[in-house]
C-alpha cells in the first residue's frame, strides 16, 4: 500500500525531476518542506515560477536576463569591442569573477556531433550578425577545454578569420594551486607548449 | 557586480535553504528550471504549496496524512492491538516495506537532552491516552538504534510497564548481507547477546 499521502508523493515525484536529486534527497527535501513554515514553501514556489517567467535571453549576447538588453550589454563602462565567446551563462558568472571588462557572447552549448549539436543549434549566426553590425577588435574564444569546446573554438576561428582582426583562445595550463605531480599529461603538455619568458 | 538577474538570484537563494542543497547544486537546479518547460516549474511550485497545505498529522497515530484519521488508522484490516512506536514518519515508510500489519505511533523524535528534547516534546501523552482508550496487547519499541533512540525506548519501557501486557524492542544485530569483518563492535556484541537456537 502507498504509505505517502498523495500530495507528498506528488512533491517527491516533482523533486526527483531536478538534476542531482535522487529519490532519497527528494524525500528529505519534501519532509523538510512539511516541517518548515508555510511561507518558506510559498517563497520557493513563487521564486520558481517567477524565475521561469521573468528570465529570458538577451537579444544581443544571449546571456540569461530579466531585461533586454541585459545589464552587462547596457553597461556603458564595458569594453564593447572585445567579445568573449562562452558556451553557457554559467561561464559568464565565472568570468565576471575575474577582472575581464569586455562583452560576452553566449553560444548556448558546444558543437557535439554525438549529441546532435551542430553550428546551427548554437548562436553563431547571431554572433556573425553582431560582428557585422559592430566593429570588434578581439574575439576571445573561451569555450571549455573539452573535446567539444576545442572543436567549437577551432570552428569559430576558421569561420571568423578575416572578419575579426584578432581571434584568441584562453590559455591551457596548470591550475593555480595545482600540483605538477597530479596534473594529467594533456594539461602538462599544454602548459609546456604555452611556456613564456619571465 | 551581480551577474545573476534578481529573479534567478532569488530562486538560487530559496533553493539553498533546502537540506543537502549547497550553492552549486542550487545554481544547477535553477539553470535546469530556466531551460525546462514552464509547466515543469509550475508543477513543482504547486506541489510544494499543496503538500504544505494539505498535509498534517493524524490525530490518532501522528503520522503525516492528508486525511484524518490517516489511511493506515482507517484501514480495518490492520491489527489494532499491536502498536509499533517510531520516531519519525519516514520510519513508518521503512516498516511498511516489511510484512508488519499492526498500527503505528509516531513520537516525532527521540529524547535528547543535548538538543533540549524531553518526553514532553514527544507524542508520549498522546500514546498514554491511546493506550487508556484502547486495549493494546503489544507495544513494539522501534526507535532508532542510537543513543537517543535507546534512551527513548528505555524511558517508554519503564513508563508503560504494567499498562501494556507486552513491551518489546526490535532486535539489534548484523544487517542482512553485512560482513562480520566490517561490522562495528557494538553491533557485533548486540548480535552475540541476541543469539538464538537454530
Amino acid at each position: 500500500m502507498a504509505v505517502f499521502p498523495p500530495p507528498l508523493k506528488r512533491l517527491i515525484d516533482e523533486l526527483t525531476k531536478l538534476p542531482g536529486i535522487g529519490y532519497k534527497s527528494a524525500q528529505r527535501i519534501a519532509f523538510h518542506v512539511l516541517q518548515a513554515p508555510e511561507r518558506e514553501a510559498v517563497a520557493l514556489a513563487e521564486a520558481l515560477v517567477s524565475a521561469k517567467r521573468k528570465i529570458s535571453y538577451c537579444s544581443t549576447c544571449f546571456n540569461i536576463t530579466d531585461t533586454d538588453p541585459c545589464r552587462l550589454c547596457q553597461d556603458t563602462r564595458r569594453i564593447n569591442d572585445i567579445i568573449c565567446v562562452v558556451e553557457d551563462p554559467r561561464d559568464v558568472v565565472a568570468l565576471e569573477k575575474t577582472k575581464f571588462q569586455g562583452s560576452y557572447h553566449v553560444l548556448g552549448g558546444a558543437i557535439s556531433p554525438l549529441e546532435g549539436v551542430g553550428p546551427d543549434q548554437l548562436r553563431i549566426k547571431e554572433l556573425l550578425k553582431r560582428l557585422k553590425n559592430h566593429e570588434v577588435k578581439e574575439l576571445i574564444l573561451a569555450t571549455n577545454p573539452t573535446l567539444e569546446g576545442e572543436a567549437t573554438a577551432m570552428y569559430l576561428a576558421r569561420l571568423l578569420r578575416g572578419i575579426v582582426p584578432s581571434i584568441t583562445r584562453i590559455a591551457h595550463g596548470l591550475p593555480v594551486g595545482g600540483d605538477l605531480e597530479y596534473v594529467d599529461e594533456m594539461t602538462l603538455s599544454k602548459a609546456l607548449e604555452g611556456r613564456h619568458q619571465i
